[in-house]
């Protein structure tokens, strides 16, 4: 079926530039939903695809030898952790992200502002889904036209993160697809602080683009969408980002506080997102979010959570959700899930993942990441092949 | 050279039974040190041989299948440990612990009595090097001729250690090589109650030897050698204990409070040992220590200092232990030793290590564990080949 389709494929966009193209193998004809390929200096990334987070450069509890014999095609970096430490220009220094974290398989960096928004506002969680307000003992010191003046928490160095310095960071780091900088404002705000924001944050993703076009450097880079939760906002934000020659186009900030506003705003949306670049959704990644977003036509998504649920012997099965200390697993001589072949299931037996982690062993989180991070890519390949069968 | 030697191969003793053989290969012509084959029913021991362990059926940071590429031929577990999580009768429901933890290779299991007389007396360092005393607070019950009551730290359950449950938990535990159930004194006792402790030990390794030999299970079991820093009680102990159908003899017990005197006393006491059955010498594993019980005859030893070390972010390479955060390393491009073949410096620098370490990510504890493991592997290599060299 697969094979069929590629042989009669139908090419929308296959010339961005050389070194980045996106193909749509197939469109649903009862969905959003498509199957693509997105071709990097660095390989293929079939989508939709989920994106493994590895902020500092590393799945956590995983070496990047064995997730790329995993076979995860797209890994996420931060780039506010990666100029903390090690810093961008250590990176550049060792030939870049690929070859210092030893990875062969593509990468994606952030602009770095999402974290320091939220160093502003509070943590993540709270910033998206309940009253963002201005921590008073906030690292950030100011934010103002040119970007967002921070102290590192290692050293308590002053760092300005501008849309320049951030795309100047993010090549040298070089990873295969980059973000343009922009402003993450509290899910409560008003209207016209929004407006205000949003016309600030396509000035900075216009002066990141300008800053990219200066050295592509075999780099595509994806503009953010924004709005928040209001739709019109997110009209005229993709209306006038989708104008500029971005190669891809991320959804950020906040589309809702629960998953019903989040499915709402993206069935809005995605109908105005260019169809024939490539698309991502930041930071949404739980097994039911991705049941909803993938017929709305996202391409890539990235979430910790399979990581950090693994970390907290929380195994994914076709069944759902798998507690490792549930009763009987102590004693369950068989594999996570009965025909899995990632590396845990196929070495290791549920009651000897209940003991690593009854005894606190680190290779139980090491190997409960691999067979989530494994779930996670045997079911996009399940849901490319739904899609290609026309089920989605 | 070494195959030179092995086809005229001085074998003193290989008939113990047909499970278990012991070969000596060579025997140093200026030392007690010599080149050995300890056969097991899971593959070949090569001596001298560093021990890795693995107290709950892992190397800490590490999982089995690494491990087994690595090619660490021995792994120590701790009968203590296992007993209460996740129990023996369950590793035996799983087919054993090489098939519950997934190791093709050797393992060695002690008898528990360590841990337990530890709890008796304090912490194991407290206790072989200081005045160790009867712990207040101690989850000891009771210690008597039977054996020793303690209680579960997991679910407070009574358990009674004995010299038959110690060997029937081994048997159901089923590691390739099992240990005497003794009982350690404190390293400061008077002399009455060492002669009267050394005897009692007797009495339970016979006791153990007794209950071994009513089902073998192609297991091999080693007497314990006692008698604290008494030369007169070690040369009685191995008196004793040689004069019994024993597989082996391990060196257990506090042998002196420092290096030198640990020395000292293992040149009194290897000559008595017998040289036509394997020896291990319980605990000690420091690059200084090393270098200074081969020469004395020593064929096996377990530590778990190499692997701790390398979770504290020290390396042992040729020159010394290199501190993971040591000035420079930041920057180091290159491997932690160049010419290492480990999966750390096959893949990856330095510097990337350094970061892991940097940014607390656990990747970094499995690469600096797996160099350690490997640098030990190489290093009795080595040692192996200077003793057929005529260097030791």
């Amino acid at each position: 079926m697969l094979e069929n389709i590629i042989n009669n494929k139908n090419i929308i966009n296959n010339n961005l530039n050389n070194f980045f193209k996106f193909e749509i193998i197939y469109k649903s004809k009862k969905s959003r939903a498509r199957v693509g390929r997105i071709y990097t200096p660095h390989g293929i990334i079939d989508t939709p695809c989920f994106v493994g987070v590895g902020t500092n450069g590393t799945i956590k509890a995983l070496d990047n030898k064995s997730l790329d014999e995993l076979g995860l095609q797209l890994m996420f970096a931060n780039t506010y952790h990666l100029i903390l430490q090690p810093g961008s220009k250590l990176i550049q220094n060792a030939g870049g992200i690929h070859k210092f974290i030893n990875r062969k398989n593509p990468i994606i960096t952030d602009s770095g502002g999402f974290q320091v928004f939220s160093l502003a506002y509070g943590g993540v969680a709270q910033e998206l889904k309940s009253k963002g307000q201005k921590k008073h003992d906030s690292s950030v010191l100011k934010i103002n036209e040119e970007g967002v003046l921070f102290r590192s928490y290692r050293d308590g160095a002053k760092i300005l993160l501008t849309p320049e310095t951030s795309i100047q960071a993010q090549k040298e780091i070089g990873a295969d697809i980059i973000v343009s900088f922009d402003e993450l404002l509290p899910y409560n705000t008003d209207q016209k602080q929004l407006l205000k924001s949003l016309d600030r944050t396509h000035r900075w993703e216009t002066r990141s683009l300008i800053e990219h076009k200066k050295n592509i450097n075999n780099q595509a880079l994806y503009a953010v969408l924004h709005g928040g939760i209001d739709k019109d906002l997110r009209k005229k934000s993709v209306e006038t980002l989708s104008k500029l020659d971005f190669d891809g186009f991320a959804i950020g900030g906040s589309v809702g506080k629960n998953r019903t506003e989040m499915f709402e705003m993206l069935n809005f949306l995605m109908p105005y997102v260019p169809e024939d670049k490539p698309n991502h959704l930041l930071g949404i990644g739980d097994l039911e979010s991705i049941s909803g977003i993938i017929p709305l036509g996202i391409d890539t998504f990235d979430s910790s959570h399979p990581t950090r649920a693994a970390r907290h012997g929380l195994l994914f099965t076709k069944n759902g959700l798998l507690r490792v200390f549930k009763s009987g697993n102590a004693n369950n001589f068989g594999p996570i899930e009965a025909g899995c072949n990632c590396p845990a299931c196929k070495n290791y037996s549920l009651a000897y993942i209940y003991h690593l982690f009854k005894s606190h062993e680190l290779a139980g989180l090491t190997l409960a990441t691999m067979h989530n991070i494994y779930f996670m890519i045997e079911l996009m390949k399940s849901y490319r092949e739904k899609i290609l069968n026309g089920e989605i």
